[in-house]
């Protein structure tokens, strides 16, 4: 990152995957790539590529707006899925209050690149980490962190390491509520009421600024008993909230209350919007609303639209934006064909990815694929593609793919190239995983 | 990369994962690292991070010499595992004849930072990707590449591409043999010899340099069983390159014969060292010696000593050497620790990370971790250990696990720090995935 330019802009070499390579190994701004006019479908890119569709995220940015101004609710996307800082900032410019962060190194990159505010939905506890937080509060006067702490031990922890700096601000913690089978968080309001009170004791490195939760990892046996397992999950943090409002903890105007992932988030807007005389930001953390998917995100989708028709009213869908393309290398058999990506390519903790489009060589048509195409398997850097034997692609068929789970395709790319309807690069973005 | 300086340095970010953030944002050479004079037990190292022992990586490499020179074989790594160019190089001052690459992107980069010899193990079927290789042929006349090809459209597509820039050189091509069931390859040797006869016909811009077969991708219904099968693919390989000595296809002294993953490189040994009166090159491409791991190559090691009593004379196995360090964030209910490492950090393709080593907060006594510890979920970015309810770490404890699959561990990092035995940084390896 040059901090000397527009933060949107990284410098990329031409040795990075999915730009063509240069003989002469040079180096291109990212806002520079437009301009070479690369076309997907003429085979300028080097295969594989990881693409976002430019009218895509356009729509779901819209989407986005909507949705904020229907709901009286905030967002700080979570930035752990793209982590990459212009994509951050069209989430900035889509009303984003703030970025969320899972780690320093993840916050780090963030402040670096101009965003204001981060929300770090972790506890952090290594001493080089708990000393970034406490640093940066000195040196970036304007810049706005929260971190979360869900023990006594982690007061402790952080307010030992706030002493050792010297910091000239409180560090802002919200304490975590979780649910016993959970992921990190008190697994009682009263255990959290006592971590909330531990902070408010350790002032002045330390306050409280708010309740977090995290109802993805809420357990339910099946869709609709996590559902209401949820629902009971934020009106417990409801209650954790008006108790410390009630025993005046909180050290911040407005009271912060965030929960919500992609998967959720309707059901977290039930959060109050005071606690005992006190104004509230209720605020989501969805990441993936601006890339989307079809797999793991798109399912939840039609269970949202579902159990919260408001979400309907905002018109279509959010769209999926993220598309991995590769070559045929080989149709070595009957109803096989052998694609030039792999694991290293794609996500593959949930679903495998599905074929979707298929362009022949030398020609710019995009089809849709057969509907007996399907991954079958992955190697690192192969992808077994089954189908019947009289619809196969030919070697040198380009193959476009949707995707189950952003977060987990992202971090396999150093850029993403943005393309219009047509496959032309009229953007790349960087990341920073 | 930067091309006026030793091709094992990197210009590092201190925003990238691993390395302590810097509130000034400065970077940092990959060589400098060491200056630092960073310890991770100290809490110098922000967690996650990935390390890897020096004195493991020498002990491998000292047995890697002492294979090579008790066996008639060269071997080209598959740099895949690492991308990391200071391993490259690590690789070739161990004997390695050069290193082999998935990818055209692969292959630029290892050309890039000064390997001069580069087998790129796939097809490849990309317009931009097939100019790369005649284009690096004429502008590094040096340079040594060969190919995989396994159809005749693969071969049109190729002289095609050769016409059409005008190469200087030939490209070298390997016709690769697979098996019914497998992965890319011609499925019989009648096939495969009808390639190597279009190869052999595209001169002057193809040559045919060898024969290559992936014995790894061999199915087969038990251990047993999959051994059987690739001796006999290894066999059939053979009659296949003898064939094409026969007919006088091959253009090369020697000819290359490559087949060998990490797995069962002990069976590809086999391979013939004479072909009607020609030389041969047999050649390995094992990518996981030099890291190794606990896990899947663990597993397959103690077959190969096994079947294979000769390497078990070479000393001392192979030591994994590639370790995943993380904090506990929260210890919330008996029994569950959660650690701030996740699918982003380590290798979840083959089994969970294991972990093995303990060093409670402020002291720098690494001990072994308890029996009942084991990871039994990884989120984005968070794991989920068990144990027993009176053995559970306390919140900021670090804990060290050894991993399972190094190739899909290595693309989750820009930087892996070289560590001692006291976990003392000494060097640093930047990562071009």
């Amino acid at each position: 990152m040059n901090e000397s330019r527009d933060p949107c802009t990284a410098t990329l070499s031409l040795l990075t995957k999915g730009l063509p390579p240069s003989p002469s190994h040079t180096e291109i701004a990212s806002t520079d790539v437009a301009s070479r006019r690369l076309d997907l479908l003429a085979g300028d890119v080097p295969l594989p590529a990881a693409v976002l569709k430019d009218s895509a995220l356009r729509h779901n940015s819209r989407w986005m707006r909507a949705f904020l101004a229907q709901n009286d609710v905030a967002i700080a996307p979570h930035g752990k899925t793209t982590m990459s800082p212009a994509l951050f900032h069209r989430q900035i410019a889509d009303g984003a209050w703030g970025i969320t962060a899972a780690t320093v190194h993840q916050a780090a990159v963030m402040q670096a690149s101009g965003i204001r505010r981060v929300l770090i939905a972790n506890e952090v506890v290594d001493p080089v980490s708990m000393r970034w937080c406490f640093d940066v509060l000195r040196t970036d006067p304007e810049f706005e962190l929260h971190v979360l702490v869900d023990s006594l031990d982690g007061v402790a922890r952080l307010d030992r390491a706030g002493r050792d700096s010297n910091s000239a601000r409180p560090l802002s913690l919200l304490v975590e509520l979780g649910v016993p089978g959970g992921r990190t968080g008190c697994r009682t309001v009263a255990q959290a009421l006592d971590v909330a009170r531990a902070v408010a004791r350790a002032a002045p490195q330390l306050r409280l600024g708010g309740v977090e939760g995290y109802e993805g990892a809420v357990p339910g046996d099946d869709a609709e008993g996590k559902e209401d397992a949820i629902r009971a999950f934020v009106a417990r943090m409801a209650v954790l909230a008006r108790a410390c409002a009630q025993e005046n903890l909180f050290a911040s105007d407005p009271v912060l209350l965030t929960a919500g992932g992609s998967a959720y988030f309707d059901l977290c807007t039930a959060l109050p919007r005071e606690l005992a005389g006190r104004r509230t930001q209720v605020m989501l953390r969805s990441g993936c609303y601006l890339t989307f998917d079809e797999g793991y995100y798109g399912r939840r989708w039609a269970r949202i639209v579902q159990r919260s028709p408001g979400i309907a009213s905002l018109g279509e869908p959010l769209r999926p934006a993220i598309e991995i393309w590769s070559s045929v290398q080989s149709v070595p058999e009957p109803g096989l064909a052998i694609l030039t990506m792999g694991k290293r390519d794609v996500a593959h903790d949930v679903d495998l990815p599905f074929p979707r489009w298929r362009a022949a060589e030398g020609s710019r048509a995009v089809q849709p694929a057969p509907a007996s195409w399907r991954i079958e398997a992955l190697n690192d850097q192969h992808a077994f593609m089954r189908g019947d034997h009289d619809a196969m692609p030919r070697v040198g068929e380009r193959i476009g793919c949707a995707i189950s789970h952003p977060c987990t395709t992202f971090d396999k790319w150093r850029t993403v190239l943005i393309v219009d309807d047509d496959y032309r690069v009229v953007d790349a973005i960087a990341t920073y995983f």
